[in-house]
C-alpha cells in the first residue's frame, strides 16, 4: 500500500514539503490542499511587482501546474479544510461547490501559513485599505494604485518599506507610520536602523516612527489618516503591521502551540501528534543564539523547515535545528541586511553583548564605484563569540550576511573574525573586507 | 632608548607592517628603506589603470608621503640595501647618489616583496617586451599602447589574464598564451578554467594555452611571437609568467629559506634568525589545510602577515596561522574567485576529494538581472569537511568565496553547508543559495 501523504498549504513550505516528500517516497500518494487559488508563488515578490521591477504577477510563479502533474501531486486548489481527526487520521475539507470530502493519511503537514491582521484602526473598513499577502491583495492595490496620486503605508518592517518604496518608484507620495521608535523594528537595532530610515527619507519616502495612526479618514473611500493629530492625505492605505499564523485547524485538534502561540514542532517538524508534522509561517522555531522558540516567518526558513517535515513525513529523517534569522532587502539601491540577534534582542534574551560599528568601503577606496557600507558585529561579552552583524551598503550585503550567518553558526570568535582571510581585489573588495576593521574594532573594545 | 626598528621594503607587506610597529610602540625609531621611487600603491590596481577604470597611476597611491610623516616614519626612497649584518644587528645601504650608510635595529623587518622573471624565450630582449609589476612598468605599457593595435600576453594567470582584458577594454587585439593546458592554473580546476576561457573568448579576448611561446619575434622591436609554429602579430608583449621572492639578501645574511625557495618563518612572522622577521611575497607560509608551507603571494596574504611581523617586532604578541588562498578577480564584467584547494591540488598534497559543480542564480529566478553562477565547492572525503571552493558569474563571487573561507577556516562539514542558513530577497538572492545547493549535491555523492 502506498503512503498516504496529506498536505494543507500550497506555497513556500507547502511545495517544498511535498517536493521533499516525493523525492523520498516515489510511489506515496501525495495530495495537497489549498483555500487559494494561485499556488506555489514568490510572496516575496509581490512588492517587488508593485514596484514595476518584475513584469508580472504571473512571473512569480516558482510552482507551476505541470511541476505538480510531473511530481504527481493532487493538488486541490480553493478547498477549505474543515478539520483534522487526529485519530481517525483524516482531513476533512470543503470544495468550492460546496461538496465535502474526507481524506486519509498516514502522514499529515499542516503547511497552513499565515495571514495579514489589520489591528482595530478607526475606519479600516473604508475602501482604500488593504494589506498585501497574495497575488489577489496586490492585485486590488495595482487597480487602486492607477486613480492614487499618494499613499500611506502602516507598518515599517519589511514588507511595509518594500511597499512603500514601490509606491514611491511608481510616483506615489508616499508615507510610512510606524509604532516603534524606529524602522525594521524585528530586524535591526536602532542605531543601523536610523540610518535605514535617513537613507530612505533621502529618496523621498516620507517616515514617521513613534507614532500610531489615530484614524483612517474619509467617507466610504479612504482620504487619509491622522497620525498623533497630523493628518496625512492618501488615496490608499497599506496596513503592513504584520502576520498572523494560521493555527485553528491544528488547535482544534488538539496540537500543541507553543509560548510564541505558533505551533511547536520537534527538530523533525513533527507536532506533539505522532504523524502530523508543521512547517512555514505557522510554526514557531528556536533561535540557534537564545536556544528558545521564535517567530521566524521568513522564506528561507519556510523551505528549510519545508525540506525536513516533507522527508520525514514520507518516512525518512531529516533535523531542523533551528534559525539565526537572516534576512535582506532592497529598499530603492540601498541593500539592508541582518543575521543573529542585535543589541536590543540579546538584551531581551538577557545576554550581554559588546558591538562595534564601522564604515567602509565595497571595492578598494580608489575604485571608482566603490560605494559605503556600515557594519555593525554584536558579541556575546563572555565567549566573545559572534552572535549577530546587521549592514546597510550598496552592494554585497546578501553574501556579508550569508558569511556572518556561516560564522555564529560555527561559533566563531570575534578574535577569529579579525583575521579571517577573505579575498581581494579593487573593483570587487578590499584587501580587509569593512566586516574584518569591525571585528578588528570590535577585538580593541573587547580588551 | 627607543627601540629601533628598520623596515625593508615600502608596499603592502612593508606599510602595514609599519603600520603595526607604530601602533605597537609609539617611540620606536622606525626606518623604512626602499629601492622605489613610488611607495604605497597598490599594485593589484594596476591593470585597472591600464583598463582605463581607474583615472590615473596617482589614485593607486594608499599611503602617501603625510602618512610617513604623520606616523613618525623615516622613509628613505631609491635606496639600495647591499648587506645585513644580523650578529652587528646592522642594515648597510646605498643612496642614489652612491652614499653609503649602515644602521643599528633591534629588530629588523624584511618585506622585500619579488620581482617579474621572464623566462628565456628567444627575443626577449626585444623593444615592445614588458613585465607588469610596477608604476614605472605600467608607464612604459601605457606609451607604448599608444601607437599598437594588438598584443600578446604570455602566462594566463591573474595579472596576465587582468592585462590581457584591459587590452581588449582599450581596443587591442589581444592574445593570452599559456603553457599549462589552463587559464589560472594556481587558482582554479581546469573544469572552472575553462568556463572561464569561455567567457573570456566570448568577449573578445583570444586565449592558446598547453603551448609555448617558441620565440618572440621582430628585429629591434617586438612584431609579434611564434607559438606551436603559428605566428601571432603583437605590437606589444607582456610577459606574466610569475615572480619570484627577493631572498637574496637574507639568504647572504645567514637566514633560511624553505622548501619553497621563500623565506621561512614561524607564526610570528619571525625568521630563524632572532630579531629578524619578514612578510609578504619574500616569505613562504603554511597552507591551512594541507599544513605545508607554500606559496601566497597575495596583496590579503601581505598585509595579513604584515601587521603580525610589526606587531612582533615592535615588542607586541601576534601570530599569523597560515592561509587558505582567497582570491578572485572580474574580467571584464565576469567575477571569478576561489579559496582553498581544488581537486588538483589537493590530488598534488595527497588528499583524497570529492566535488560537485552547480550553476545557479544570484537573485530569484524571475528577477530582471538575475545572472548565472557556477559554484564548485571540494570536500574531503573522510572528514566530510568543506576544503575548497572555486566561482565564476555575474555578482556576489567575493563574497561568496568569504562565506566559504569561513566555512573551511571553522572545518564546516558539507552536511552543514548543505543545511546553513542563508538570507533571501527576490532583487538580492535565492532561498537557497547556490553554495547551499551545491553542498547539497556534494552531499548525494558522499552518500
Amino acid at each position: 500500500m502506498p503512503k498516504k501523504i496529506v498536505i494543507i498549504g500550497a506555497h513556500a513550505a507547502g511545495c517544498d514539503a511535498t517536493s521533499a516528500a516525493r523525492l523520498t517516497d516515489k510511489n506515496a500518494e501525495i495530495t495537497m490542499l489549498t483555500n487559494e487559488k494561485h499556488v506555489g508563488y514568490s510572496r516575496c515578490g509581490l512588492p517587488f511587482v508593485l514596484g514595476g521591477h518584475i513584469k508580472s504577477f504571473a512571473d512569480l510563479i516558482v510552482f507551476p501546474q505541470s511541476y505538480f502533474r510531473m511530481m504527481k501531486i493532487d493538488l486541490k486548489i480553493e478547498t477549505n479544510v474543515t478539520n483534522i481527526d487526529v485519530k481517525a487520521k483524516t482531513v476533512e475539507f470543503q470544495y468550492r461547490d460546496g461538496r465535502m470530502e474526507t481524506l486519509q493519511y498516514d502522514s499529515l503537514i499542516i503547511a497552513a501559513g499565515a495571514r495579514s491582521v489589520i489591528p482595530p484602526i478607526k475606519g479600516r473598513e473604508k475602501r482604500g485599505v488593504f494589506t498585501l499577502r497574495t497575488i489577489e491583495d496586490c492585485e486590488r492595490i495595482e487597480q487602486a494604485m492607477k486613480e492614487a496620486k499618494s499613499a500611506v503605508v502602516i507598518g515599517a518592517g519589511l514588507i511595509g518599506l518594500e511597499t512603500g518604496v514601490a509606491f514611491v518608484e511608481r510616483g506615489l507620495k508616499t508615507t510610512v507610520v510606524e509604532l516603534l521608535p524606529q524602522v525594521l523594528p524585528a530586524m535591526l537595532d536602532k542605531d543601523v536602523a536610523d540610518a535605514v530610515q535617513k537613507e530612505l527619507e533621502g529618496k523621498g519616502l516620507k517616515i514617521i516612527t513613534g507614532r500610531s495612526v489615530d484614524e483612517i479618514l474619509g467617507n466610504e473611500k479612504v482620504s487619509g489618516i491622522s497620525v498623533g493629530g497630523e493628518q496625512v492625505p492618501a488615496d490608499i492605505v497599506v496596513v503592513a503591521t504584520g502576520v498572523r499564523g494560521n493555527t485553528e485547524l491544528a488547535q482544534k485538534a488538539g496540537i500543541e502551540l507553543g509560548e510564541t502561540r505558533l505551533i511547536k514542532v520537534n527538530m523533525r517538524m513533527e507536532t506533539n501528534v505522532k504523524d502530523v508534522y508543521a512547517c512555514g509561517d505557522c510554526v514557531e522555531t528556536i533561535n540557534l543564539i537564545t536556544k528558545r522558540p521564535t517567530v521566524c516567518q521568513l522564506g528561507t526558513t519556510a523551505v528549510r523547515q519545508a525540506k525536513v517535515a516533507g522527508t520525514n513525513a514520507a518516512g525518512g529523517y531529516a533535523i531542523f535545528p533551528g534559525v539565526l534569522g537572516a534576512s535582506v532587502t532592497k529598499l530603492f539601491d540601498i541593500e539592508v541586511g541582518a543575521v543573529g540577534l542585535g543589541e536590543a534582542s540579546a538584551q531581551r534574551a538577557g545576554i550581554e553583548t559588546v558591538s562595534a560599528s564601522f564604515t567602509g568601503k565595497t571595492k578598494a577606496q580608489y575604485y571608482p564605484g566603490a560605494l559605503p557600507i556600515k557594519v555593525k558585529i554584536i558579541a556575546e561579552k563572555e565567549t566573545e563569540k559572534i552572535i549577530g552583524g546587521q549592514m546597510i551598503g550598496g552592494e554585497g550585503v546578501a553574501q556579508r550576511v550569508n558569511a556572518l550567518s556561516f560564522a555564529i553558526l560555527k561559533e566563531m570568535t570575534v578574535k577569529e573574525l579579525a583575521k579571517a582571510e577573505t579575498c581581494y581585489a579593487p573593483p570587487l573588495a578590499e584587501t580587509w573586507d569593512p566586516i574584518t576593521l569591525t571585528a578588528q574594532m570590535l577585538l580593541r573594545k573587547l580588551k
